[in-house]
Formats: structure tokens, sequence, C-alpha cells
């Protein structure tokens, strides 16, 4: 019988106004997000992936990045970064004075196709230059990689070719990146093994997790994560997001329940959960449809309630 | 670096005939009932808890046990379960030639009180007669502890209290003993730190964890149960049941999501999860209400997908 070994903090991003907004069906006003946006970085949160630098065609509802990020609150010691798809995007993202730039990239060939119309070696040469502006600017950079664990179009990825993409991102220079399950099809001994190894390969990377929870295994990936000794996760307020391959199905972890169970655990983290559902209250009445929220709907664990004073005998 | 230590094989037991079905609030047709008892005998499935002998006033839609028990086909290798709350119980589930009884308690006096009118000691004593009654027949047994990982009442469960149940267990000869988190509270370290425990202090007991979704945690702490040792998991159909102190909470684990886990880890269980899902249709059909099952909204992991052939360039 040998006790977990857990760590004693977990950090968590916010990706909720990001990857979860650009799923909304409905166009978000400005200065709605901003107010979500606002509200997110009182909560003790140090890090809000705030919008993203791509084509305003390709993803209308974050057609307002540069006027998001010019309106919002910059809360002392929270990170506000922006997704960079590109050199383009990056140029836009250092005007908006964005704190960190999230480069996207997909791990596999053919869902690079789909989603940027180039190869992956054609995206990294691309993204060596965006990580050259990020340093001269002093701007820090995230690489993440979306289909790590799988891809809609060839399936399971071999552990060989994520490999490939983490030494691309580390010969730039990157040092902290982000494996993202994509389309939620991970398994915890699949996320236990990558990252475990993947660590053990850069020690000097840290490692963060984007996860989704279309399959249910959201939280229990959290767990494989944090025993690969992962320390840092993505979180949607109110599990917002979704899966474009699955309509209807669940989307990113939802930080309420995330945050929930790492603090039952006794693992700290910055953030105060109250002050978070309080803002999924918010992000409920905004969005109108069900949040992905297990702690929204049902309560925090251990809320203790009166128990009733006499019972009606039945049976016997 | 270590890799993690996973079982071969996890037994799977089904519950949603019994603890889903009890919560469905337009009465099932017995027939229905037998019908989908019946098909979820030939998904693979070794034990299914069919029904409950309670007083049919406290539960109305059970009061068809009997009838339920003598018109299913039994499938050699299936067992045949029904729960009994007690002496009375007992002597029905005899009656309607149960393989096991499932023998019901409250870990916590006031969650005992409410649910049963008795004390735990009270209740204690007449399953000593039951266990007894169930030896002479030739009767297996399981021993359930409902509120082991918390109480609506009385919050958190301090160990001894559970300790002290699976011992009153262990005295009248139950070896087969099921740890419920029946209102869903449980995080992964409080299951591991549980189960490691009583299964180094009873090395001859199989422990089962019947683990509820209601705050995201069912699935990561299957995997808690799994690395302290358990090897037996109940769960529901479609997600099936509820919690009375969360209106509208999810409820157990579904079976779908279980064993579409398991079987991604490589752990087997004697499963056809395409024959479950078949079941779940099915189930859908009859409750005329959403399910809990991801995998049934969302479909399994790796499913390939046609990629797009060209892609219209937008932007950079």
């Amino acid at each position: 019988m040998s006790a977990w070994n857990l760590p004693k903090a977990i950090e968590i991003k916010e990706v909720g106004t990001r990857d979860g907004f650009q799923l909304e069906k409905s166009i978000i006003p400005t200065d709605e997000k901003v107010r979500i946006i606002n509200a997110l970085s009182r909560t003790g949160i140090k890090e809000i992936q705030v919008t993203s630098a791509v084509h305003p065609k390709a993803v209308p509802q974050l057609a307002d990045a540069e006027e998001v990020m010019a309106k919002i609150d910059r809360v002392p010691g929270v990170l506000y970064s922006v997704l960079v798809p590109n050199l383009r995007g990056a140029n836009r993202a250092l005007a908006m004075e964005a704190d960190e730039w999230e480069l996207m990239l997909s791990v596999t060939e053919s869902h690079s196709i789909a989603n940027s119309n180039r190869s992956v070696d054609a995206v990294l040469e691309e993204h060596t230059k965006v990580v050259d502006l990020a340093v001269a600017n002093g701007v820090q950079v995230r690489g993440s990689m979306a289909t790590t664990f799988g891809c809609p179009f060839e399936g399971r990825v071999p552990f060989e070719r994520v490999q490939y993409v983490v030494q691309a991102y580390y010969d730039m220079g990157v040092r902290s990146i982000s494996a993202a399950d994509t389309i939620g099809v991970a398994d915890p001994k699949l996320v236990f093994n990558t990252m475990s190894k993947l660590i053990h390969q850069f020690p000097d990377v840290q490692f963060n997790l984007h996860l989704h929870n279309t399959r249910q295994m959201g939280l229990a990936n959290v767990i494989a994560g944090i025993q690969a000794g992962v320390r840092s996760f993505d979180s949607s307020i109110g599990g917002l997001g979704g899966c474009p391959y699955a309509p209807g199905a669940t989307g990113n972890i939802s930080t309420e329940d995330t945050v929930h169970m790492l603090h039952l655990m006794g693992i700290e983290t910055t953030i105060d959960l109250a002050k978070v559902l309080d803002v999924t209250k918010e992000v409920h009445q905004l969005v109108h449809h069900d949040l992905e929220s297990s702690i929204y709907r049902a309560g925090v664990s251990y809320q203790i309630h009166e128990a009733p004073k006499t019972q009606e005998k039945v049976g016997e």
C-alpha cells in the first residue's frame, strides 16, 4: 500500500473566452466578453487565453480581438494570452500587447492541411519566425499541439509524431508546450504514457495539458497527467467549447469541476471557486444554453443538508 | 518515469435496472424492464442487479420485483442480483431465486435513520440474520455501504466509521463488500486512500466501488480505485440514476463510458461495447429523456472521418 504522490499546487489556465466562445453560434457583444474576462481576472486565476488572432473570416466570433484586448482591465499578476496561428497573427497580437502568444499547430498532417491548408513542417517553419519576433519583443510563447492524442482523420497518433513536433518547438527555443486532446479521445493510460515520456525526454520544458471531456475522461486524464508530472492544465468556464466532429458533445473540461476536484484532493490552485461560480452564472445568462459544469449544476461536495426529523416507517 | 501498473481485467456490474430505474418518474412497464434486462444479459456482462426487495410503498417503480425476476431469461454465467434491505426482503429475494443478495445499509447514523428508520447497529444486527439465511440457502451475499465517502447530513465520513461497518460485515462472514459514493462527492485521493487501507486491512475481501458522476469525478475515481487495487465496479446503462440531493444532477457512472475507457486502456471486461450501445438506444426510447452517457452522445474514440479534399484558404 503506497500513498499517492500528489503535488502541492497545480496551475489552471482559463481558455473559455477563446476556445469556448469561438464555438458559440450567436455573436457575443464585445462588452459582454470584456465583462466576463474582467470578472475572471478577479477569481485568482493567473492566466487567461483572451482571444485569437486568427483571420476574422475563419472565426467571426473572435473578430473583435483587438477591441477586447484594448478594453479589458489588466489585473497585475494575470497573464493575458492570445492565440497566434501565423506571422500575420503574431503582428496583430504584438499590437494588442498580449503577454503571451499561444502558437497553434496540428501534430497530424491531415488535420494541419484541413485546419490551416499547410503541412506541419510549413507551419513549423513560419512558427520559427513568430518565435523570433516574440523573443525580439519580450513576449512569452507557448507552443500548442492540436491532435496530440488523436486526429479525426488519422486516429491514434504515433508518439514519434508528437516527439517530432516537441523537438521542433524545442529547437526554436520554446520551453512551454501544451499538448491538446482536441477531439476528446485520450484515455488516462495514453495521457500518462505520452506525458511521462515527454517530461523524461525534455526535462526543462514546462508541459501543459489541454483536455476535452467529450468522452467523459476529462478529469480522469487530469489525474493521469498529474501522475505523469504535468503541473499545468487548461480549463474552460462552464465547460464552454465543443467538438466539431461530435455535434452536441461536451467540450473542454470545466474550470469549476477541475478546481473543485483539485481542492478536494488538497491540491492548491490560486483560484477562488466561489468567485468562479459567480462568473459561471453570468456566462450562463449570456450564452442561453445549458453548461457542461457539474459543480454549477450539483453544487460542491459536502454541503450539509438537514436530516429529516422523523421518517414514516415503511414496510416491516 | 515509471509505468502504470494496470490490471489485465476489471469486472463491471450493471445496476441500471435497479439503481437507475428506481429514480425514473414514469412507471416502466414490467415487460419493458424484462426486455432491457434480457438484452443486457447478452452483452457479455456477468452480473446484473435486477431489482430491489424493498417495500413497494418505498419504491413503487420496483413493486414488480417478483414478476420481473420470474419473467427474465436467465443466461448461464450471468449472476442475477436483488437488493435486500432487511429480513423481510431477504425472504422475498429467496422466493425470487436471486443468485445474489445485495445487502443495503448506510455507514452514517443520520442517513441510516433517514433511509431505514433504524440505527446502523440495528441494521447490522438484522443483516446477521439475513446472511445466515443466505448461507443456509446457498445464496451469495454482497454487503453494500451507502455514504462511504460522504453523507448529505454529516459531510465527510471518518475512515474509522467505514472500517467499523466493514469489520461488522466481515464478522458475519461477508467477503464481498461494495463501497458506495451515494451522493457523488468523493474525490480520487479519498477513493484511493480509503480503498487502499481497506484492501490492506481486509486482504481476503473482494471490494467493489459504486460510483456516481454527480460532480464529474466518476471515471477519475475509477482510475483511483484501480490504482488502490479495486477490481470490480458498478455502472449503469445510459448513466441512469441521479441524486435526490442535487435535482437534475448526473447519477451513476455510465456502463458505456466506463467500459469504453477501460478497453481503450487495454483493460479487459467481459462486455461487448457495441451490444451495450444497442441496449442504450432501447433505454433511451424507453425513458424519454436525455441520457448521461458520453459515448452514446459522442461515439467511441478514434472513429476515422474523411479529411476534406480541399480547404478554402482564409487569411495568411
